[in-house]
C-alpha cells in the first residue's frame, strides 16, 4: 500500500513518546484526522506553546513560566533544605505527596556512561554554590533508586562531604501496599536492612 | 502547586486521544518538554500536516493526499467487487492482509442511536450510485462485529435487496490462535452455527 507521507510523519512524532509503540502512534494519528479542525490547530499550537513558554527556574532547574520558580520564590518554604531530584517530574511528586516544604534542585539527568552523561552536564555546580549562598543546612538526594541515581547521589554525597552539612538519602523499604511474595529480592534485602525497632 | 498553563493545555491536547488517560497525558506532556526543538516544531507541523494534506478520497471515501485515492484510481484491481468498511483504518487492515484485490467504500462510521449517528451522516447514498455507476456484482459488507456494526450492515443489506447483485458478510467465528476457553459464548455460538464439513 502506498504511505501517506504527513500520515507517516505524524506517526514517526507519535512514536517519539514515551510507551508509546508503533501500533499506538498509528492509532493516535488517525485520531488526529478524525479531530475537527480546531482541536487539531489547539494541538499543535500547544506544543509549541510549551517549547516557548515553559523554560528551567535560573535557581534550581524546575520548569517554570516564570523568571524564577515558585518554589524559589516561595519564602514562606524552609530555606535551609534543599530535596535533590533528577527531573522536574519528581518535584511534582513531592508536591503532590504534600509533606515537603524545602526547597528543591532539579539535576536534569542522572550520570550514565552507557548514555554518555558526565557531571558536567548535570546541573551539580549550581547546587554546590547554592548550598553556600543559601547556608543550606541539609541535603536531601533522591534520586531514584537504579543503578545511575545511586551513583550519582553518593557522586553528589562524596563532593559535599567537605560541607559541613546533613546530608540524607530516601528510605530504601517495601512499597506501601505491596505484597511481600511480589518484592524483588534486592527492595526486601533493603528493607530487612532498613528495619527499625517498633 | 502552580498550574504551568501551557503544560496543561498540552496535556488537555493529549488526553483527547484515544486510550491516552490522563497520567499518560502526562507523561507524554513532559516528553515534549524534554524534546528538541526540532523536533517538537516537527511535531507541530505534522499535526496540522495531516489535517491540512489528507481528505477523503471523492469515491470511495478512503483518507488520500490525492483526489482519488491509490483503489479507486488502480485500474488493476477487481472493479466488480466492493468491501464496505466503517473506516479507512478498515481497509489499510485488509491492505495488509493482502488477499483483497477488489474496490473499497468507506462509510465513515457506523449507525448509532446513542451518539446520534444517522444514515444520512454515512457515506451511504455515493454507495448506491456506485454500485449503479460501476455495475458492481458483489458487495461484501465489513463492518465490525458490534451491534452498531451489525445494525448498519443489515440496514445497508436491506437497502441493497431490491438489486441484482451478490451481498455478504464476514464469517464469525473463533479467531485464529485464539483458545476456546478465552472465547465468549456469543462468539463460541456463532462459530457453531458457522461450522463447515471438512
Amino acid at each position: 500500500m502506498k504511505e501517506l507521507k504527513s500520515l507517516e510523519r505524524l506517526i514517526d512524532s507519535f512514536a517519539k513518546l514515551p510507551s508509546v509503540g508503533r501500533k499506538s502512534a498509528e492509532r493516535m494519528a488517525y485520531a488526529i484526522l478524525d479531530m475537527s479542525e480546531d482541536d487539531a490547530q489547539e494541538f499543535s499550537e500547544a506544543i509549541l506553546g510549551v517549547k516557548t513558554k515553559i523554560h528551567k527556574c535560573h535557581i534550581c532547574g524546575m520548569f517554570t513560566e516564570d523568571e524564577i520558580c515558585e518554589f524559589c520564590s516561595d519564602s514562606s518554604r524552609n530555606e535551609k533544605t534543599i530535596l535533590v531530584v533528577s527531573s522536574s517530574k519528581d518535584v511534582i511528586a513531592f508536591e503532590k505527596m504534600g509533606k515537603y516544604s524545602g526547597k528543591y534542585h532539579v539535576l536534569g539527568g542522572v550520570l550514565s556512561s552507557t548514555q554518555g552523561i558526565s557531571a558536567d552536564k548535570l546541573n551539580i555546580s549550581s547546587l554546590i554554590s547554592r548550598i553556600e549562598e543559601e547556608k543550606i543546612e541539609e541535603v536531601i538526594l533522591a534520586t531514584n533508586p537504579t543503578i545511575e541515581g545511586e551513583t550519582t547521589a553518593l557522586y553528589i554525597a562524596k563532593l559535599l562531604e567537605s560541607k559541613n552539612i546533613m546530608i540524607s538519602r530516601l528510605a530504601y523499604g517495601l512499597p506501601m501496599g505491596g505484597h511481600l511474595d511480589y518484592a524483588d529480592s534486592l527492595t526486601l534485602n533493603k528493607a530487612l536492612e532498613g528495619r527499625r525497632k517498633v
